[in-house]
């Protein structure tokens, strides 16, 4: 996603701004310092050991415990949540559902412990000309993890959100920038987290939270010697910007960066002639969910010339139409919506298919959706950026070598979109293996909006949509993102980490040898 | 490991030098320039998807075929190795068998399947409020791949090394940029690697080698955008060099160095009290084994004060003082090496405990024991810096809150050993945790040097051990490094890779629902 990291400097005291009409309101907030993040990450890493070598069933319950915390704030938290972005009520109700269910996935995770990694390798000491010692692998957490909320998931991907869920769960503290534009939410859920950790048994210094507008803070935390990673979900800038941070350290540390991607949607031929007009309206249904302020927004669609397009965008349009404005997430990202769809308007090869209602809020958003071709889209590659809101970009290619073209000529991406029937295998099958290099996500006659949190989910992708495209942010994998392996050689049984003793068989899938026991 | 990453600019026309004597030797091989990579990037582009769609069966005949090549070209080999590297022929034969050996593990690995990661969440039409759809995820291999051959492995991990075998195992395409100190070496290996590709039908351009001296040939390889990822082992400022060079790039890539480490011996009491006389003399084994070219020469030493530490002392004293001087492998590995304990026996904190005996030849290595204290080792952080050859440096503690602090202002490694007995077993317990944040291979009672092929071994470290501690780089994870994981929604059987169709449950491991099935 594109978002402003952060919002215009706040008027101090620092306070939560209706999303709506962009007052101030409720009590100030203390802005965190240097000293505050010092604190956070010493405790954070004075609990590390402790928090590390707790079994895993404690920490399975402390991630169960989050969940309940939240539940138990009430309607409190959606109230706060929908003033501050602006979101309305069932879609943060369900995202409460989501952070829930997120961290009881985890949960899950950890009590599995199949991401523990283990490997044993026994000893052969008949092995000529030498021995074999015995081996053995585990997954470790890497250290404390600095995590950065978002503004367009106030809940799921902020205070508690996936990378705060995979990060503990993996065995690493977390210390969480809170985003600026719903502090008064990070607050709730913050404490919810600490009421966990006390009633679960967890050390001190597990969870942090600091809150701040402006970037010094955020900065400092990546800096601190003491944080081993960070996750981040923003904007490309943002997000570019903790990458340099991170790498010009004394120890450079991973940062796993959500930024950019556009999404792309194939239109295949025979899908355009059977359903054009079903398309066009489901299309602007997840063009302009909660206002395009999705990671997974459709910000670019492909197709081929013809009748069947035509049709497409005719109805699009209509839809388009009647599309009601939204209250954007805050006036920054309003502010760079409006800049991004009157660049794409005012632009000499780009056609301005249709706009949807003229809202009164000071942050609403119109829907928009334009049109170019292919040439023109490979001539220019401004018109491959993301435009972070109900944007999105017909791209008319002559042909099926131009669609080709475009694909690979565009950044990486999140996912890839396959819209097909029957008649369109053999055009699917040649994108398949283009869409595989460009994408973490592969979809076929459905939408990119809505994320599954489960187990073979990939939100993730080649650079820019993420910064690390070796993984994923959601879903059960993304845990992966915290640990680091470790290999045990001729250890005594006294001195091995519990899960990897021959007596721990059968408590965690392990390979010997190579092969699952 | 550190070795300088080149040798000083060769005469024209570039040759192979011979490591005893200095003296260009063979007949002049080609420098590779620019025109060069870019035609071995882009014949890579081109095998990509081919070699990537093979079934796993023809990759996995193709490393078998590899090592049947090298082992094919016969004493060749040897002799020509011995000559550019002046490692000697027993060891230069278990090289050899240890490379075939790890293209036939990564051929296991390839048919096994486990690497590929599969995971199946079957759709639940009949969720609520809405149906959940069908999800699959398998690694997919990254890109053509970009290998610096090591000089002090001219086979195991040079031009058909460990990161060879485990990025095309992956499904990648090879350039490898053949180390300019073992030339004719390399070119063998490389005959080797292509007529095992023509033999079984691999795609052109799914290896490429180019060779010459200095730095650009590099630079112009890790910057070509076809490039996806780097393998190098080698020295600590030409890993962050190709560090630098990949994220300066407009798409980053991940760049996999083995870099630098001293790998600390910790002496712990009662294994000094009980044994400090073969402790003594089996560290100067450790030591002076291949003149210490190893990246897991036991660099540092750590024990507490005392009548043991002592018996140790004088026994590697003595040890030391019978180690033959060896050829080391280039004579810029040499002067760093010279210059390295040079500056220690000047250290005005360090007194040498004993020196090897002195050679005749040109590039012959005399091994050093060095001593200094916790204080003057924590108030210098040159003192921790890897002198790459037989070269290393005795801490002595007070006790073990020294020892203790010494580990943890110590920088990352790829290994940390525990010499210990029965009576140790609290002392030892106590380090682990230290050592496992320090270090990807923690070994008791063994030495660091020997590195293990097998599936639960890390050779991999924090940095600056490696570039990147969530990796290995000899073993079967190894692969991991060049795999990004995809997930597929809703696809059609007929689109679904063939491994993630239903029909081939049973043909690789696979989670479903997060469950090995």
């Amino acid at each position: 996603m594109t978002v402003e990291t952060m919002p215009a400097p706040a008027a101090h005291p620092f306070q939560s701004i209706d999303a709506a009409t962009g007052e101030a309101f409720g009590a100030p907030f203390a802005t965190h310092g240097p000293a505050d993040v010092d604190a956070a990450c010493a405790a954070a890493e004075v609990a590390f050991d402790a928090y590390r070598a707790l079994d895993r069933e404690a920490r399975a319950a402390f991630l169960d415990a989050i969940g309940d915390e939240i539940v138990a704030i009430g309607d409190e938290l959606i109230v706060t949540a929908m003033r501050e972005s602006g979101l309305p009520r069932a879609r943060l109700e369900g995202e409460r559902g989501r952070t829930v269910g997120q961290l009881k996935l985890f949960a899950g995770v950890v009590r599995e412990g199949g991401y523990l990694g283990l490997r044993v390798d026994p000893a052969l000491p008949e092995r000529q000309p030498l021995p074999r010692p015995d081996l053995r692998l585990r997954m470790v957490p890497i250290g404390p993890v600095a995590v950065f909320g978002a503004s367009n998931f106030p809940l799921a991907f902020s205070t508690a959100g996936g990378d705060t869920a995979s990060a503990l769960a993996a065995g690493c503290p977390v210390v969480v920038k809170g985003h600026p534009a719903h502090p008064a939410t990070g607050a709730l859920v913050a404490a919810a987290i600490l009421r966990a950790a006390e009633k679960t048994g967890m050390p001190e210094g597990v969870f942090g939270h600091l809150v701040g507008p402006g970037n010094d803070l955020g900065e400092a935390l990546v800096k601190d010697p003491r944080i081993a990673a960070v996750g981040f979900t923003g904007s490309r800038g943002g997000g570019l910007a903790l990458v340099r941070l991170a790498q010009a350290r004394d120890v450079p540390i991973p940062v796993y960066a959500e930024m950019s991607s556009i999404n792309p949607v194939i239109l295949c031929p025979e899908a355009l002639k059977a359903r054009a007009a079903d398309l066009g309206t489901a299309f602007v249904g997840s063009l302009t969910m909660g206002a395009g302020q999705f990671c997974t927004n459709p910000g670019l669609v492909l197709a081929i010339e013809g009748e069947g397009l035509d049709a497409f965008v005719d109805t699009a349009r209509t839809a388009l139409g009647g599309a009601k404005p939204t209250t954007m997430l805050t006036k920054g990202i309003h502010a760079a919506y409006e800049a991004g769809v009157t660049a794409l308007s005012g632009h000499k090869h780009v056609e301005t298919i249709g706009r949807g209602d003229v809202g009164e809020g000071i942050t609403c958003g119109r829907a928009a959706f334009f049109a170019t071709d292919a040439e023109a889209f490979l001539a220019d590659e401004s018109l491959g950026h993301e435009v972070f809101g109900a944007s999105s970009l017909l791209v008319r290619c002559r042909d099926e070598a131009a669609l080709h073209r475009v694909l690979k000529a565009s950044e990486g991406q999140l996912t890839a979109t396959i819209q097909m029937d029957a008649g369109d295998v053999d055009f699917a099958a040649r994108l398949v293996p283009i869409l595989e290099r460009k994408a973490g996500r592969i979809l076929a006659n459905g939408w990119p909006t809505g994320v599954e949190v489960t187990h073979a989910m990939v939100h993730g992708g080649p650079f820019p949509a993420t910064s690390d495209g070796r993984t994923t942010s959601v879903g059960s994998m993304a845990i992966d993102r915290f640990l680091r392996p470790v290999s045990y050689q001729n250890l005594l049984p006294d001195l091995l980490p519990a899960e990897l003793r021959d007596d721990a068989a059968g408590t965690a899938p392990r390979l010997v040898d190579g092969k699952p026991a």
